[in-house]
């Protein structure tokens, strides 16, 4: 049961913005992607199952700008798995001169839900899904 | 019955890339924008009445760079309108010392669609839209 | 000195995503937007006057969908003004049959830099741009 | 010399609309990354060197809908190099249960600008770049 996994990208052209960085709203879409990878990696697909996955809140810290064409290591951590939630924190890492640093720092809660009567509900997790998920070390999280 | 419409944007921080200015990608966006706000002056939406407008073709030639909070006129014109499809042409046009200035000019081409046995196809423009929208004459085209 | 701002929004196709609603990234795009039209509605521009705004902080929490076509009110609130950066808060309103309601809240934390030998480092927020903004009493804030 | 290169990609939420496909817009984001992708794999970069590359005009036509989590092949061709411009051919193909299909068909044209006085002009391409690059055989783009 996988509690961690890392989505490498490299910075298109267009995700930069006038200042020569990377515009900041696209930090969530990259925690997104690595969120969907992750659930491919083991099997699954945000879409389909008769679940979806609309997001609670997300939050990000900026520590230092990213430029076009580095490559971004974006870490998945499970730092959350409740009844019908999963928090997931993501750390941004890229590779500089003087080693490995932390770029950036998001969390994503995300909420199990399903179609009734009509709207969209929140749902328990599937167990078929809960089994395939685990919550990172405290550690990892830090 | 209306052949022209215009919409006016101001450029927004994120449609920037790193050279300055407003990335090419987001004309094809400022174009839909404008033919759903014309589809709004004459009381319809894009999407509603059993009927969509998936694209065939886009296609935009880039004279002028656009800045952040600069203001563009986004000039519709109704090109051709066939029995299933419409073509619009869009003029870009931005205010300079001396004058008003086309910066860009595009054209899209969309047909009326509908859903038939769970897959989109092609169908005959509604004569309840048709009646409320006229070819523009060529030499606003020209 | 206004502490408060609003800006009005009407949800274009291209923000929404396959689930029909917008995407949560473009989001903290609407919170921006309305930072920058905020520093307009005070004879500022985020671009220019020898200081920049870059993003340390954001996040957001969603309550209620939000859909194309829709109205959607951004209120800025200015949170905190501190010596180097500034906190806002945004609240995301809509109307709907019932009255008007808060479908999300976030908030950006921003600080004052300057070019300083070749890179981007934190400087004390003008004089004069302090001057043209107040914090929100803590009540509008709740 | 290549006149040939194919990017894989693997379709984004974010890039979806509330149709459920592939924003139109997107296509174009998608020729921009797999000419810079080509650039790389020849060596260089799109950004630095002295040269930007500014787009003159790029259309895209589309065949088949394109959907979350689809790979998408994103085939380039040099259909053109003239004395300060190229103009790419981009064929976007993905894999049905009965081969690959063709789903959209697009081109751009760059332009080779350097920084002149203040402003951005076309000046010719240099030939340590040219030397990289050759024109595909016209059946190829047809």
């Amino acid at each position: 049961m996988p509690s961690e996994f890392t989505l490498s990208h490299r910075v298109e052209f267009a995700e930069t913005d006038m200042a020569g960085i990377v515009h900041f709203a696209n930090f969530y879409r990259m925690m997104e992607n690595t969120e969907h990878a992750f659930f491919r990696s083991i099997g699954l697909s945000v879409h389909g199952g008769g679940v979806g996955w609309p997001r609670v809140a997300a939050a990000c810290e900026f520590f230092k700008p990213l430029r076009f064409e580095e490559i971004v290591q974006i870490q998945l951590l499970v730092a959350e798995v409740r009844n019908r939630s999963i928090r997931y924190v993501f750390r941004f890492w890229k590779d500089e001169t003087d080693g490995r640093v932390e770029i950036a720092r998001g969390n994503v809660t995300t909420v199990c839900a399903a179609v009734k009567g009509g709207t969209l509900a929140a749902v328990a997790i599937p167990d078929s899904i809960r089994a395939l998920i685990q919550a990172a070390p405290p550690e990892m999280l830090a």
